[in-house]
């Protein structure tokens, strides 16, 4: 691509699903992005659009016109058309409702009002309903006369006259049926529908707890307003689990890798700010024990051990406690139980650490006292990180932070300030 | 469950999935684990056992005698079964392989080769096929008679007289074409299958950029030989992000919330050993200017915000280059670009936050020169993270470590002794 083969280039992306084009347009730098994204087959760019990260397609939407626009959208999927047409230029979002027949608008009005993360965002409006007075024959003779099935389709959904859900026909049933049966004879009524305002997140809990491939989709009345396929659950299980990992470094997991250099540091940057303003609480500790270490300058060269041993085993329990909380196996009654745990964890390998680094400062200054002193402040800044590990991410959740964006910060102030005000402190009381 | 409520537990178990128990006995401290592992509806316990984590099932097994086990294990899918094999018992296995009929053994012999994270692992022996040169009203008629449909099947597959593999047939095109064509005529032909040696993880991104249900697998021949089924590959998916997740911890993605105190505190006591080789060594270069130290205490004052400002911005390259790398987005031809990026963000937000520090440790101090050095240092140890936090994924995966694991202490390792020694040398050169 960097020699310019634009014909070799053509050629490739030719061969791509939509997605892979979205993750290679993702790893380009922008000038070759652009470049790229001009080469990308006209019935694929909508699909990619769709698939891109939100970052990235604004700046692909920037090199479009209204009407390059309007003709890779217009044959998209209602859900992935709700969620790019708050990118799209105004006047192309009223282009777009215009040229749609009446069918598809409605259906288009019937997703825009939920949000992207709500099971309302995520379904589909293509589903196949079915009554339940009919029978299999003439459902099968209905699929005939239609000539084509949405993708991803497992089961026809049942509903009453007025729409309302009533169970599921699993397409199936129909193939290993007597044609003469009922509908309402072979469907699944058991089966729990999606209400709409469903959080995404627990959606796709749903579906990995019940192996699901797709999922009808109710309003607050029960009438049904479409369904959940598993590809969409895939992507936000994916979203969910980078949101988890991006967290914990301050960055979020639309982080483009190769947004603009002034866009990156500038959302970096708040992050290192925060972190500073931590960092000089903790210098400003160290700064209380200053005379301390004047008299004993080991001090100065041990304490970074007391603060770091605290963080690392702090946010050993505090990734344990995250990654509980997001499967959701946290809750008031095994909260207690599972701080016990990580205190006695903390405590045990407290002992086993703070033994093995009393000796090493202790030979390394000739000080017994040294060693006694480090390997206490140890055992309490381990004891103190599984106490904040387990309770800060508690915490966070309860006030409605995100546990994996804010809990390293808070943990490492605490096993910071802690590691050094025990060492600092013991040390001025008993050493110097 | 407490309260010891074994009955109300019993009901509540009744109505749940087998995922959803497997979530539930996870998330229970082991004595009550092993209390609601009593109450588990008998046809649900071989399902529960595929569905949990290696060392909870280890004790879960270890509560059931050979007739439980061979009871339960009976009947579950060929992949699921050989998942548990190698947990059980030798005398279970034995009476298992003895109970089964000749073509589940024949299945189930087809899938113990291949490792449990290949495709070959992953996959079912559940597949219908069909030939290409009958009639769909003939695979109609045969769908009928069999009377049962595995479960998440969107296709048939078509192969020859040699079970070589040639395509798929959708279930929806049987339902919308017309029965005297050929299954030749509807199949598709352009669908590649996937080689039983594929890896988990590449069978996750193939599912994912095509938006598969189910994939046809092949062996080296191009026999088939299987199927795989989307929900093994979003088991797949959530691994696989838990294990970058609890990686950058030291922890693995099967760990137990509630194993027992001496597991965890054996496991997590490694990380903290390798993480305390590290922090002596950071300890050994501040020693190494303890002269200056003695002589100026500010400086053990700032020294840990140096070492921390490194070690934020360098894990925020780091995390930003994993995920990119677990997305397949970096190869050789555009690493160097997003290093020349990494190094221009780290320079910017360099200069930023060292005029920051300057100005506050400058005041704080009084010393126009402490702040300068500071100021200096900081912008040393920000370039030096963001080529650290690029550079050590990439050797690291060359060298075939995993760089979720052993990523971060590498990286925090380099960013505490570059600052403290630009920071402590600068200063024994220019300020004492």
């Amino acid at each position: 691509l960097s020699t310019g083969d634009t014909e070799g280039m053509r050629e490739a992306l030719a061969d791509m699903h939509p997605a892979e084009i979205a993750v290679l347009l993702e790893s380009l730098p922008t000038d070759q992005r652009l470049q790229a994204w001009k080469e990308v087959p006209s019935e694929q760019t909508g699909e990619v659009l769709a698939q891109v990260h939100d970052k990235v397609r604004l700046t692909l939407i920037g090199t479009m016109d209204s009407d390059e626009l309007i003709a890779a959208t217009e044959n998209l999927d209602t859900d992935d058309l709700a969620d790019l047409l708050p990118d799209m230029p105004d006047e192309v979002i009223q282009q777009l409702l215009n040229t749609m027949d009446e069918q598809n608008r409605e259906r288009l009005e019937t997703v825009l009002p939920y949000p992207e993360d709500s099971a309302g965002g995520l379904m589909n409006v293509d589903t196949i309903t079915v009554r339940a007075d009919i029978t299999l024959d003439v459902v099968l003779r209905y699929l005939r006369r239609r000539g084509e099935i949405p993708e991803t389709t497992d089961n026809l959904v049942v509903v009453n006259r007025t729409g309302h859900y009533l169970g599921l026909l699993p397409i199936t049933e129909l193939l290993t049926n007597k044609p003469d049966q009922s509908v309402a004879e072979v469907m699944q009524r058991g089966v729990e529908p999606i209400s709409a305002d469903t959080e995404a997140h627990e959606v796709a809990r749903i579906f990995e707890h019940r192996d699901l491939v797709t999922a009808p989709v109710v309003d607050a009345d029960g009438r049904l307003v479409g369904r959940i396929t598993i590809d969409d659950v895939v992507d936000v299980i994916r979203e969910r689990a980078d949101h988890s990992f991006m967290g914990m470094a301050g960055l979020t997991e639309e982080e483009d890798i190769f947004a603009p250099v002034i866009t990156s540091s500038r959302r970096r940057a708040v992050w290192l700010g925060v972190n500073l303003m931590t960092a000089f609480l903790a210098a400003w500790v160290i700064g209380l024990f200053g005379a301390t270490i004047e008299q004993l300058v080991a001090l100065a060269v041990l304490m970074p051990i007391v603060a770091s041993m605290g963080g690392i085993a702090g946010s050993q329990t505090l990734t344990l406690v995250i990654r509980a909380q997001a499967l959701g196996q946290i809750g008031a009654s095994n909260a207690r139980q599972l701080l016990l745990k990580e205190l006695t964890v903390g405590f045990l390998n407290g002992l086993v650490w703070a033994t093995v680094i009393a000796v090493v400062a202790g030979l390394w200054f000739d000080s017994v006292w040294l060693g006694a002193i480090i390997a206490i402040a140890i055992m309490i800044n381990l004891v103190v990180a599984a106490l904040s590990g387990t309770v800060i991410p508690l915490v966070l959740k309860k006030l409605g932070a995100d546990p994996a964006l804010a809990g390293g910060v808070v943990l490492t102030t605490v096993t910071d300030v802690v590691g050094f005000f025990a060492f600092l402190g013991l040390a001025t009381l008993f050493l110097v």
